[in-house]
């Protein structure tokens, strides 16, 4: 088996062969206790003493999800397992696992695929997950297909259908970090920037998303919980849809960090719509019964009230609301 | 929601939009009483009472895995079920659900996704299986990211390492066919062939694994199976290589269906190739204990002997083995 600092840029997937790759991608895995058949079968078979096991998949296709020239191989595997991962919060389940589907063209160099594996395997480590398995093939670009598996524990999912009118409204994590990044990066600006407006570009080519605030969450009693991927008032939209209800943010409690403020002074740009708009950070929002204390890491941002949309500070917001992957012009689109 | 027999070709998936695709499939899928979560969610939530799931993810490519002007989209829904939910089989479970990743051009047709769901569908409906979710994005090309999740049962997983010196070995489902057929394809002969060989090209376009197979396998007490995706020679060796074994088959045993021979006497090809080293008809192949009477659908082709390797009537073989996605000639690459 090759290992990846046995490799140099010049050795591509052809050369490794399609078994010889696999066979490098597997010598990197750690072994998972709950992985009764790990990589290298037909299938996996991953425990889930729950009796349930929550699953979700997304793809992610080179030069609309990520730009090798602004991402390298690791922040694209964490990126890549990162919004899966974030998914399974979502429901108020813990990650467990990864199938990582892989197409790539022939001439790629193997380093690449070794180390986003790598950074996909440290985002795992964030979420106390592994990687049970996987395919690979070739094509033109690089795509991904990513399926992240997860474990209730016991408790009832969280959909997104549960929101009541006199709910509060939480969120956990950041949002608009990654919008800002992407704007700094589409600026031209990435190799300029202070320590500081540099967090927001890492911000966009590695999120974070607070995967314990899922569980956590579920435990508090959520009635309705979303992965923020696509913008806040987007995918609170999602909540307010599924439930019946309408949802009013007050702007004034949603966090904005300095970076944020700065960049968009920096750029002429209107941080709201990053805040409110931005996707791909993966924060996590969630309704809870009025008077619930919410769980660390959880601050409100406002009410479900009777009705139906996403009001910010009790009017419809006139500008972007988050994505449409078939109806954004340009290339580049995120999540 | 938009329905297929309301779509024209003219009505792409941008103008319906992200959400007005995936509400478009949605209202195609059969409810399905093992979704606690169904479609819809941040992810789906899947009922395994046996405290274990069975899960396994392929990539299909445009132009490498299907052909639009040779597969029509119903087919290309059946061909990727089909792939996955005959890994499901192989580890002697039941397949339960799918995740469906779609990523395509903005300009394709709504229709041609809806159908391919349709297909997708009736293939779910032979293995029964069900849709859970997925995800849909835009890329240049048509890609397919396919997760099938499946259920044991109680039995114990069969994967490829457990063949042992003595047991029998035998295959349940065709190989060859969808080799032929696209032979055919690729001489051009596919409109004109007479219903007999139309067979092979139908096969090549909508595979039919023997599902059932599996878990009748891990019931008669299979030591090892895998599905033959690409090539028996390879996918045997598969087994050879994690059990420590040497495979050796009679080629007198394997079935030759009468279609076969006559397109391989019509191109001037070997039949044996198509046989021994075609994937993509996912047969199933297995070890059995010695004396072990094969469950229906199953035939004796072959005995596991000390060694290594596979061997043809008990000597190597020189032709192609199977196939190598990064290191094939040309841009049509089966599975």
């Amino acid at each position: 088996v090759v290992r990846a600092e046995q490799l140099g840029a010049h050795i591509t997937v052809a050369d490794l062969g399609e078994f010889g790759l696999i066979a490098a991608i597997q010598a990197l895995l750690p072994a998972d206790e709950a992985l009764v058949v790990g990589p290298g079968d037909d299938a996996a078979v991953l425990q889930v003493p729950d009796g349930r096991v929550v699953a979700t998949t997304d793809l992610l296709v080179e030069g609309r999800h990520f730009r090798r020239d602004w991402s390298g191989p690791a922040d694209v595997g964490v990126k890549a397992a990162a919004q899966n991962l974030a998914d399974v919060a979502a429901m108020g389940a813990s990650p467990r696992t990864l199938l990582v589907g892989l197409a790539c063209p022939p001439d790629l160099p193997a380093e690449w695929v070794l180390q986003m594996i790598g950074g996909m395997l440290a985002e795992c480590g964030r979420a106390g997950a592994s990687i049970a398995g996987g395919d690979v093939t070739a094509a033109g670009c690089i795509m991904l297909g990513i399926t992240a598996l997860g474990d209730l524990a016991g408790r009832g999912p969280v959909t997104r259908a549960g929101a009541q009118p006199g709910d509060q409204v939480a969120l956990a994590g950041r949002t608009g970090w990654s919008a800002a990044g992407l704007a700094l990066l589409t600026a031209g600006l990435a190799g300029v920037l202070s320590p500081e407006l540099a967090e927001l570009v890492t911000a966009h080519r590695r999120p974070q998303p607070p995967y314990l605030a899922g569980p956590a969450a579920a435990i508090a009693g959520a009635t309705a919980m979303v992965d923020v991927s696509d913008g806040l008032l987007q995918d609170l939209g999602h909540i307010a849809g599924a439930s019946g209800v309408c949802i009013d943010l007050r702007i004034a409690s949603i966090p904005v960090a300095a970076p944020i403020t700065m960049a968009a002074e920096l750029l002429g740009a209107n941080w709201r719509d990053w805040v409110l708009a931005g996707g791909e950070d993966h924060a996590l929002a969630a309704t809870f019964p009025a008077g619930t204390p919410l769980p660390e890491g959880w601050i409100a941002i406002g009410q479900v009230r009777a009705g139906s949309g996403v009001l910010v500070d009790g009017a419809s917001r006139s500008g972007p609301l988050g994505w449409d992957h078939f109806r954004e012009p340009g290339n580049y689109q995120h999540n």
